[in-house]
């Protein structure tokens, strides 16, 4: 939303194109050599941060919603986004830090009494991971800032937002047990050491060094390539890359990694 | 509801206690002996079977919510209730089947034009594992039928309800490997063939015998008693309980079973 008409349109009339009283938060991981990072954003008008959110357009399936406010933010297309819980406790989100007078003196535009953005909604929540150092981010008209916070360095944030960062960890950190991860974060030929250092760093712990690697090559979801990197003269590792079809049915399907 | 005026009321103004454009469905699966039951209803004036569900008070928690459907369609308490998905495909609901006047007919209360009811709504799944042997059944006003249906025998479904249970299946069964479940489906005491069967009819597949009892008892979920059971003259099996402790500890935390 980058026009002043465009906001005051949303603002007025937006609960006849969105489902009003339902919105969803992302909770988008970025992960990087070993680094992981999570996407949070700064709203006009409100002091702390949040995870970036939206509302869920009448024609559109939900995963799509998702997928169009990652986008937004991110420029990233093609994300695995993952449902992991909807957030409802009746006063989830309070409004004391909004406030109106700065937000009117930044977008020119009002409130008003009633609005609907303001009655009582219910939140589904998205996680998703992605590759930090290839995205482009974007703050938009209603937004302040848009950064990449170290996971372990994150500030308290707005609403029930520190619980939904929890529990996406929780969820993405089960389902590393049973999706494959790694295609789009890892190149497309990779060493066991970066494939499994991947994994180390999603589930915040140092692992069996040859827990999942080991697993993924057994149910045919990683093949070993007749290749090797030179990293030193005595040092020279296979590559491995996925087996797309495989990876495909394993994400539909679901398997038994640990 | 058990009263006309009471429905009448839900009809006309339940947008205004309850967050309208949102419902809430279960699949309440039922174990008894080997054998793994889904708890169907049939709507007054719809012809399919759907799952049971219903509407959140505006001063309700989802999970609150979700239990006070369950309490009133099964009269159990103090269920475990874990959400597995939100549903929200455009046309997930359509109201083919419905047949107004023979709804007018069997309740005496009209729907009227633009009723809140047959707004867009997105639904937010649960599932729940009960001892069907203990429930109660209850139907109202606007039900015509609740009843347990064996789960590979089950009928078609009513709007996306299909597509609900298998999800729910697919989360409950990932699931296994993270909760412990048994409480309250077993008796106090019990053999390791007896949660054996528990896990191969809820997983719906034959398993190596020693597999989850031997994880469970590894994590200190399950304690061997110093007591047996009589089964015959040359058979006495061990008798086993759950740690309380451990098992609330496991349900808030997550485990890794397999």
């Amino acid at each position: 939303m980058q026009q002043k008409a465009d906001l005051e349109d949303f603002i007025r009339n937006g609960h006849k194109y969105f489902v009003p009283h339902v919105s969803l938060d992302c909770a988008i991981f970025g992960y990087h050599e070993r680094q992981l990072k999570l996407l949070l954003i700064k709203h006009r008008a409100i002091n702390g941060w949040c995870l970036p959110g939206g509302y869920i357009k009448r024609t559109e399936k939900l995963v799509e919603a998702a997928a169009r406010n990652v986008k937004e933010r991110t420029g990233v297309d093609n994300l695995f986004l993952q449902q992991f819980k909807t957030f409802g406790d009746p006063n989830r989100v309070k409004f004391e830090s909004f406030d109106e007078q700065q937000w009117f003196e930044a977008t020119g535009v009002r409130f008003g009494k009633d609005n609907w953005l303001i009655d009582q909604t219910i939140s589904i929540g998205f996680y998703a991971i992605t590759n930090f150092s290839k995205t482009v981010l974007h703050v938009d008209v209603m937004t302040e800032k848009c950064e990449w916070f170290d996971i372990d360095a994150l500030p308290e944030l707005e609403f029930d937002h520190d619980e939904m960062v929890r529990e996406a960890l929780h969820t993405m950190r089960i389902q590393l047990y049973h999706y494959p991860i790694g295609y789009n974060m890892l190149p497309e030929k990779f060493t066991l050491t970066e494939i499994h250092a991947l994994y180390e760093t999603l589930l915040g712990k140092k692992l069996d060094i040859s827990n999942f690697p080991k697993k993924l090559i057994a149910l045919g979801l990683l093949k070993k390539l007749d290749e090797k990197r030179r990293i030193g003269a005595h040092r020279s590792p296979y590559l491995y890359s996925f087996d797309k079809e495989q990876y495909d049915k394993a994400l539909r399907e679901g398997v038994v990694l640990s």
